[in-house]
Order: structure tokens, then sequence, then C-alpha cells
């Protein structure tokens, strides 16, 4: 028997959130609040006081708040998470003898019986609680309390010992000095991983800094600080660089990924590593570190921020195979062991071997890589492939950075089976590619989100949407023309409070894939460089800067705990709301690419916050347009050829409102 | 980092059944199944080989399933309990270079890729595995891989090294003596608490052996003897009597719970001790322990269990007052405290204070009381109002004592919130009561019953079905004549694999309440003898006998496990089906008690095993009518005041069968 343990009486089971048994931390950003969750109960019919715990994990001390009690011995407290870093919460909960002696005293009293023992035995425990105060340094509250005590016992007017024992003010000094001798703590401290904002609201843009050149020329960092008005105009505070390091010649791919390169072909950025270095290099085409330090304080200047990609992979060149063969697996040929998926053979990349003797010395070495951009002022990372690599490296590493730099970021680009793209969440991961490319009917987004954001999925997993990347063009956008772009940006924007989108072949709705079938991008900018023309006048630019405008002026778009689905009768219409406060953003999208579309929408208006069978104003940020709309049940018509979307604010109508409907 | 966590590249988790991240066991009866299943990936795309690990707890050595394989990342093993007592179960994975190599191979050959390097490979990890085996002790094996290396590095045949290759026999070495250095191991070992098959399938009677007399005499042990033939003869095998200790006379209660006994009363057995003795005496006007053994033996031969009542409260006159006063509450006027729940006073009993400096005394004490009775043949104990009881209490004392005796079992009587009876069940109470009394519209039941077999409940739940207790005598029970008794008969006796009538009042259709409202019976047994007709010629004995024989008859009545319910268009109506291997029973009853009711019922022909559009046989083991059903949509018509239940053994039509139809 532990010492003790037949004393603490309380049960604390069911806390919720928790995810895998405590395992993993849950994710919030700055300012948020943790609601918990937890069942507690006791033998018999005592009483029971229950306290949400929690400090962020540097702090000696735990807070308190108390927990409400809830229907069938479910309890509720809430904290805010006020910095960045980890953060632990736990409850404790106990038998509460001076709250169950108060609230029998009630009933007594109601009942019409006499009480004087049971004042007598009231009287002892605030006895108790003062001889506790007076043991804590609280000598004012014992003698006030033990004062209390004596007049209970020794009162002469009946009455006022009654009003005395029932009095909240002695309730509340009892609650300050409870004992807790005997209180239960659940077993486990549950983690939270704060991060900045950006982590949970942000929008990305993907561009080859190679690509930026003019009249063929080989892009720089100086051509990328000239786009960066652009990027910027677009709205968006993210510019994220595929590898940025130099780029094997041994095996280089050439163009549309043929196997071998010809003259002035530019290889693979991901095929890292040559003779100029390797992943704390920069490939010299594009400049010098002083030009990338330049590019990221520029970038910082119109609130765009810098994020790197993390391509754990080396081209045959790269210097840590001649200076750390122990890092790859050799073949009993004495060649290293390319990459494969057999039977395809990708000889131009060497993966690491995970399982080598040296694994201790590749884990710092890979860290360091990290240390190294972040000392260049990057904060944000896009990790390529990141399944490929263990899933114990990434938990180490991860922590290891943001303990030293909470306000890194990490996005998981993992394309991969449900599990393994979930437990990368789990394990550190920021935000997350998933499967939202490939969810183009109704009831497949309807379900996904609801997966996403409804489930304890929501704790721990941050999706960034991306209608495209440079290894995906997906077929709507291959066959759907502008609509389908438009389409998926709307999706994108408004279901997702983080997206991306790969430019220009976004905004200049680029379709042609390598071949029939394929998702590949025909003159792929993975392997050549492109010349794109963004004043072409049919450019989304325009549309992506207005919609990342309405992202940034309203809340209800900047998370996506809050998402709920609407019924709508025809199947080609999506219609989801998502809040913040008192404001609500409703959103309609015609999933058609080619005809227009209307159905009558069933709002589901205790979601909405809106009054049952009241009129109430839809402002679409799109259009400008205002719809007088009334109760649930309202009509939409969306044409893909003009706005395939609404993306309402929702206004109830106030008597006292002077807008116009 | 830990030592070599970098290598162990497997996760493993998602693992069920799993109660509360493995805090608590799951349950079976010896012989059963525990099937395992369990999330096993890595990075990458190496194939792995996952394990089932399970031993007595009492085993040093882990016993090993493979496990199977099933769609997203999904494993699944199974392994038989074969004893009594704890057993453990965990999971292993790791990845498996050769399984990975011969996979890929195969896609090499047919991709008609030259594999010379390849097998080179191949041949390095046999040699490893050779000298795993050699280093295990397996030298012959060690010597037949090393052969088997050589051939594959120097045979001159190009087709005999590629089947050698991918020969099963090299496949099934290499398996033995797979490499384990960086196998994942399941963070938690999952316990099992194993029972004799009673703790699953079981039929109580409750008794109050004082009303065994005759012409109005005090009933005693003798009586019960007598009384045996009876109880046997209805079938059941656990006879449960109430408290058989000495009474107290402090504030003993009356007839009909009268506040004050009148001379003669001979009180509540619940109001345990007396000068003559506490929870390890015998009530003197029942007999001697010796008469007790005696019951106990006679009842085994007749195949009935003796159950007793732990009821862990004083009487005022209980030896403990006296000899323990530090195992109760004094109150500041110098008295003990009495039960209480305010405004309610139960003076006639003091409850043990479990919060007192001497509870390590007190909980061993209580203990001995459940060795003493094991000491003296009782192996299943019914435990009165366990929740009043600290859990750390219970958890603590059975397992004590099914560590030294496996075979007892205990029912817990926690009519309280549902998730303090889960508790009390996880903790280790074998059977629980449950809200069965309280369920009686279709809905409620299916609800219920859908509840209690179809989610991780079931793991370390088993409810014991009452249609009454001396403390229950519910409202259709009152009301519903002869029809209700027998449609709760039904319900219990086939809803439950374990269930219990409190007699002879259930069989007498007692059904008077003490007052309007009441679920307290009137005369009840709890406060005076009574004598009953055993031979009133409208008994339900015959019929219960008859139900107790199909249970005993028909395995698939015998668990809970399997139990779906089947769609009925009328609500009166309820279907339900279980199954235990080929042998399928299919219940159908009538709710109603007043008007015979008719349905179509849609069979879910899946669940019951049956081919689609077919006709098979339902034999009624109620009645021993036959019908011919086809398909899934049949007809039944139950009158209550005949038989309000069909109770069908279901029989597939098979050509060769000569059964009549």
């Amino acid at each position: 028997m532990r010492d003790d343990a037949g004393r603490q009486r309380v049960i604390i089971e069911g806390v919720e959130p928790e995810i895998d048994c405590g395992r993993f931390p849950i994710k919030r950003v700055v300012g948020e609040r943790v609601v918990v969750e937890a069942d507690a109960f006791t033998d018999g019919h005592d009483a029971i006081t229950a306290r949400l715990l929690w400090r962020p994990e540097s702090a000696a001390q735990w807070s308190e708040t108390a927990m409400e009690a809830l229907p069938n011995d479910r309890w509720r407290a809430a904290f805010v998470v006020t910095g960045e870093g980890r953060w632990l919460y736990t409850v404790s909960a106990w038998v509460d003898r001076f709250k169950t002696w108060r609230r029998d005293l009630k009933k007594r009293i109601e009942a019409g019986q006499d009480v004087p023992v049971d004042l007598l035995v009231g009287a002892g425990l605030i006895r108790e609680a003062s001889a506790r105060a007076d043991a804590g340094g609280r000598k004012a509250d014992g003698r006030v309390l033990a004062g209390l005590a004596g007049d209970l016992e020794r009162g002469k007017d009946a009455a006022a010992r009654l009003s005395l024992a029932l009095d909240d003010e002695l309730a509340g000094l009892m609650d300050r000095h409870v004992g807790r001798a005997a209180a239960s703590v659940y077993g486990r401290e549950l983690g939270v991983v704060v991060d900045r904002e950006r982590a949970r609201f942000s929008s990305w843009y993907e561009m080859f800094p190679r690509s930026t050149g003019v009249d063929g020329r080989h892009g720089t960092f100086k051509d990328c600080e000239a786009r960066l008005p652009y990027v910027a105009g677009m709205g968006f505070d993210v510019l994220y660089l595929p590898p940025i390091h130099p780029i094997g010649d041994t095996f280089r791919k050439g163009k549309n990924n043929a196997v071998a390169a010809e003259p002035g072909d530019v290889g693979s950025p991901w095929a890292i590593g040559s003779e100029a270095g390797g992943h704390k290099s920069i490939h010299p085409e594009l400049g010098t570190p002083e030009d990338f330090r330049r590019l990221v304080a520029k970038a910082r200047g119109l609130g765009i921020e810098i994020a790197l990609d993390l391509a754990y992979q080396c081209s045959p060149d790269h210097p840590y195979v001649e200076e750390h063969p122990e890092w790859f697996r050799s073949r009993p040929d004495g060649t290293i062991q390319y990459a494969e998926n057999p039977p395809k053979k990708y000889q131009d990349i060497y993966p690491f071997d995970f399982e080598t003797e040296e694994w201790r010395a590749l884990w710092e070495e890979l860290k360091s890589v990290i240390d190294h951009w972040v000392g260049e002022g990057v904060r944000i990372f896009r990790v390529d492939n990141p399944h490929t690599k263990p899933f114990p490296f990434w938990e180490w590493a991860i922590a290891e950075v943001k303990r030293e730099h909470p306000d890194v970021l990490f996005l998981a680009e993992a394309f991969t089976r449900p599990k393994i793209m979930y437990r990368l969440a789990k394990l550190g991961f920021t935000q997350s590619y998933n499967y939202f490319p490939w969810r183009n009917h109704r009831r497949e987004l309807i379900e996904y989100f609801t997966e996403l954001t409804r489930t304890p999925v929501h704790e721990f997993f941050r999706p960034n949407l991306w209608p495209n990347t440079p290894d995906i063009l997906t077929e709507p956008l291959q066959v759907g023309g502008r609509p389908a772009f438009v389409q998926r940006l709307m999706l994108a924007a408004t279901l997702g409070a983080s997206y991306g989108i790969y430019g220009p072949a976004f905004e200049l709705m680029e379709h042609e894939p390598r071949e029939p079938g394929s998702e590949e991008y025909l003159h792929s900018e993975k392997y050549q460089l492109r010349e794109w023309d963004l004043e072409r006048p049919d450019s989304l630019r325009e549309l992506i800067a207005h919609v990342n405008r309405i992202r940034r002026e309203n809340p209800a778009l900047q998370s996506d705990g809050s998402l709920r689905f609407h019924a709508a009768d025809n199947e080609q219409i999506l219609v989801y709301s998502k809040a913040a406060g008192d404001e609500v953003i409703l959103v309609a999208v015609n999933l058609d690419p080619h005809q227009t579309q209307s159905s009558w929408v069933d709002l589901d208006l205790d979601e909405l916050g809106l009054p049952r069978g009241e009129p109430f104003q839809v402002h679409d940020l799109l259009t400008g347009a205002r719809y007088a709309w009334h109760g649930s049940r309202n009509f939409v018509q969306l044409d893909p050829h003009q706005v395939p979307a609404h993306i309402f604010r929702v206004r109830r109508r106030r008597p006292e409102s002077d807008d116009p409907i």
C-alpha cells in the first residue's frame, strides 16, 4: 500500500484534452484558452472540490483555477497560455469536509432538525482550518477563523449561529485554507506547446528563387528582393523557398526529370550538396550569405517571413559523403546505397542511414543545420518528406530547437498514410500538409474537415492547405480552368486558417501536366528555370490579394476549431461557417467548375448564434453585396465563371442598428 | 537521448483492448481468446514485423504470436488465456530488413532488373542471422544459414540463386533468427484478470435463510438445506444469502422499516453485529459454523455455490464499536456518527470512518472478513453498497484476495452514477449490478445494452441482471401482473449471461409496494420473516427451470459480447440475437404486458451468419414450435398472457439436413 493511498478517496479520470495518455502535448498559440474537463468523484455522499493546476514548464509553482461541476461527475475549468514554450496542466480534487458539512446543514435546517451538535462539528472543522492557516503563515486568517469557530460554538443567539455557519465569507476563508492532505492528483502532467500566432494563422507563398531572373538569367536573392513587393501585395506572410543549397552534378536530373541532364541544366534543388558545400551553404548562383540575410531582413520589413526547406538527403557530391561515409549505407560492391522505392531508383540521392552506429553524431549534425539557419534569422522550416526519417529523431530535434527558440515553426510535408501524418504532428510538427489537394467532392470535404476540426486530431494537427505544390498539380486544376483555381483558392483560404500556394504557377493557372495521368507539372521548375509573366491580365493576383485581406480582417478565418458545415440541397454547393467571438463568417462555394449552381441552404442557426425566425443580414466580402436573409432556409446561386463563392460576414439585425439591409 | 532510442524506428500505438491507458486490466474467463490490435508503422518504406507478447503474470518469459497486417497500419493477433489469475500482454515490432529485402527483390526481378549486388546484400543479412543463431545457442540453424549465405554469394546457377533467395524455408529461418536489437516494445504491459467460467455465466437466486422456517419459526441453515432441491430444480447455480451475521438490537428497525422495533421483531440482517459477534460470526438463530459448512457442501453437491453478502457496516452493538472506536467517527457530544444522508438518519448503522488514521488496520481487518469466509468454503461475495467505501480499498482488497484465491468472485451492488459503477468494475469487481431494472422501453434497452456490450465497457464490466431485489420492486412488476414478471425474466435470462432473481418473491410474483410510488416491498423480508407457499399453482418455478435449462444447453446465451439487436416495425417488440460458434439464438420479446403484439422483424442476416434470400428454420425452445423463415423480413406475434417471448434456435437449412421444417 502506498503511503496514505487509502485516504485519497477522490478518483480523477477522463481528463481532456489528453493525447495518447499524455504521451504528447496539445498545441495552442499565445493568448488562447485551454479548456480542461475531467471526471472526478468520490465514494459515498461527500462533496468534493476540483481544481485545475497549470503552469509554464519553467515555473516552480502551479497556478490553480476552481473547476465547475457539470452533470454526470464532469468538471471543467480553463486557463490562458500567455507565453511561448511548454506549459503543463493537471487536475487535483479532494473530499471537502466543510463544503459537505455546509450542504448537509442546509438540508437539516430545511427539514427543521435541531443542529447543535452539527454546529460543534462545523466549529471543529473551522478550528482545523485555522490551524492550517497559522501553519501556512496566514496568521490573520487563522485568527479570524479561530474567532468564528468560537462564535459558532458559544454564540448565544441561535439564529446568528446558523447565519454564521452558512456565511459566504466563512465559506471563502475555509476554501482558502481547505485541508488537502488527502487530495488526489491526476497521475499525469499534460503538456501544451504554445507557439506564436503564425503557427495557427499563416498565408504561404512558395517560389523558386532561381526563377526570379529575367531574360533567361538564373535568379538570385537580389531578384527575390525585387519580387517581395509582389508577394506582399498579394497579402502573404510566409515566403517559402525550396532548398537554396549547392546542387549536385553526379546523376543530375535534366528537364522534365530526364535521367540525364543536358549541359546547362540546373538540376533539382533537392539534390543537395556539391563541392560548393552542403546544407549550411548557399548555391553560388543565388548569392552569398550576406545576400540571404538581406533578403530575410527586407522580407521582414514587408511583414513576410522567409521559410526554408529542410530536406535531409544528399547528392553524391555532398561533402558529408566523403567526410562521414558512416552516415550512409554501403553496398557489397563498395558503392553507397542510393534512394530507392523498388523497382524505382533515385541515383542522384543518397539517403542517410539512420540505423548507423553513429546515429547520435548524425542527429547532432542534422540539428546543427537548423541551428545554422536559425542563426541566419530563419524561424520557419518546411520539412521535406519527414516520414522517411525516424520519428524519434524529429521528436528530439524539434524539442531541442524549440527549447532554445520557441518561436521556430515546422511544417511537415508528409503526404503519406494517415497514422504517420498524425504521428508526425503529435511529436512536434507545428503545421502539416494534408489530403486537402485530393478532397474535391462535398462529402469528402465535409468528412475530412470534420475529422480535422471536430475530433481530438484538432488538438495536435494544424492543417496547412495547399491547392498546388511543385509536386502536385491535381486533376481538377488540369481540367477545370480558372473556376477550378478560384474554387480551390476559396476553399484553401477559408477552410484553413493556414494555407499556401505554389506560385506564380498558381496565380497564372499553370495547368499542363508532364503527361496524361500525372500530377507533375510540364516544364517543372523542379528541374529548370522558368520565367513568368506576372502582369498577365488574367492573373489571379488581385483576387488572391482580396481573399488574403478578408482573412486578415476577419478573425473568424484565423482559426479552425469553430468550423461547422451547414446543409444545402444541391450536392455541388458546400456551405460552412467559422466564428470568433461575436463575428461569424459564412462561406458558400460552388464546387462545379462548369455550371452555375443554386441551392437552398439550411443554416444551423444555433451554431451561427442567430435567433430563430428572425431576419439577419449577410454581407458578401468578395463582392460587397448585401442580402437580407431570414431564418434557417435561404437561397444561394453561384456562377463559377464569375465568383464561385460567397464569403459572407453575418450581421445580426438589431433594432438599433443603422446598417442598411 | 535514451540509449539506442534513435534506432527504434517502429512506432506502436492505439493498442486495443486497453482500459484507461493500461491502468486497469480487461476481464476474461479461462479458455477465452484475447484479440489484440495495434497500430504499428515505421518511417520510409521498410517492411516491419509485429508480434503479440503474452504470458501469465507469474511466467518469466513472454510467449509470442505473429500479428497479421490489416489495412491502414493496423495489426492483429490473439492468444488464449488457459488459466485463472492475472495475465499480461504487449506488442513488439521492428523493421525487418530481410523481409524488406525479399519484398524488394521480387519487385526488382519482376521489373527485369539485374540483381547481383542485391543477392550479396541478402547474403550479408543471412550471415548476420547465422551469427545470431550461433550466439543464441542454435548452432544447427547457424550452420544452415551460413551455408545458404554462401550459396547465395557463390552459386553458379543464376536461376537457382534467385530461387534460393525467395525460398520460404529460408524466410522462416530468417524470421526465427530475426535481428531485434532495435525492436520497439509498446510502453505498457496490459493486464487481463482471468476468472473461472462462472464469472461470465451464472444464474443467481437470492433468498433470506430466516424465511425458510415453517409455522412462523425462524429459518435455519438446516431449513436452507431442505430448500436446496427447490433452488436446484429451477436451475440456479448461485444461491446468494443476505448477511448471516448477528443482528444488532440498538435502534433495531421494526416491520416495514418502522423506526422502533416491536418485541419479537427480527431486525435487518444488514444491521450487523451484536454481543454474539460481528462479520465473522453467524446469527445464532440460523445455526452454527458447522451447519453453515454443511449447507455449503450440500449446495455444492447440487451444483450450487453459496454466495455471501459483504456489508461493511456495523450496528451500534457490533464488537468493533468497543474494540476499535478509532474506526468510527466521533461527534463532539461523544457519540459515534451514525449513517446519514441528510436529512435522513440511519441510527441503527455506524459506517466505518475510512479517513481514520488507523485505516491500514481497518483495511486489514475488513479483508480478514473475506479471508474468514473463504476459509469456510465461500468463493462468491455480493458486496453491499461498495460505492460508499473508498475505491482504493476495493482495488487493494480484491487484488489481495484473488492473488491467493483467483477463483473468488465479487458482485458489486452499486446502483449509483454511471462513472462510479464503471470504476468499481475496472478496479476489480467481477460482476456488477446495473440499470437493467429501470430499462423497460425498447429504445432504453437497446441503448443501454449496446453501451454494455459494444463499447470498451464490455472489456471490464460484466452485468448481472436482476429483475427484482429485496430493495427493488419496480413499477412494471407492481402493475404488470404475470406477463410483466415473465417478460422481465426472459429479458434478464437472455440479454444477460448472468442474471438473478430475488425469490420466492419473484416466482410467486409478489408485487405489493410498501406505499404508492415506493419500490420497497410491503412486508419486506428485510425486516420480518415471511412464509412462502412454494407450491402455489401459478408459481413461475417451472418456467424459470425451463429458461435456465435453455441457458445451460445453449452456449450462445452464456456470454454477452455477441449481442446484436435487430429491427422490428412494432416498438413493443424487442428482437436480438446472440451467437457462439455456429450456434445462433434469436430472441423476440413482447414488451407490452397487456396486449398481443405482432411485428415484421428485419433480421441482420450477416450478423446471424445466414445467406441472403434463402429459407431457414427457427425453433422456439420455449414452446418447441418450428417456423420456416425466409430472408431478412419475417413475422412474429406474441401474446403476453401466453408466452410473451420466442427464444429461437436458428438453423441454417442445409440440403443434406433431415431436420423437419
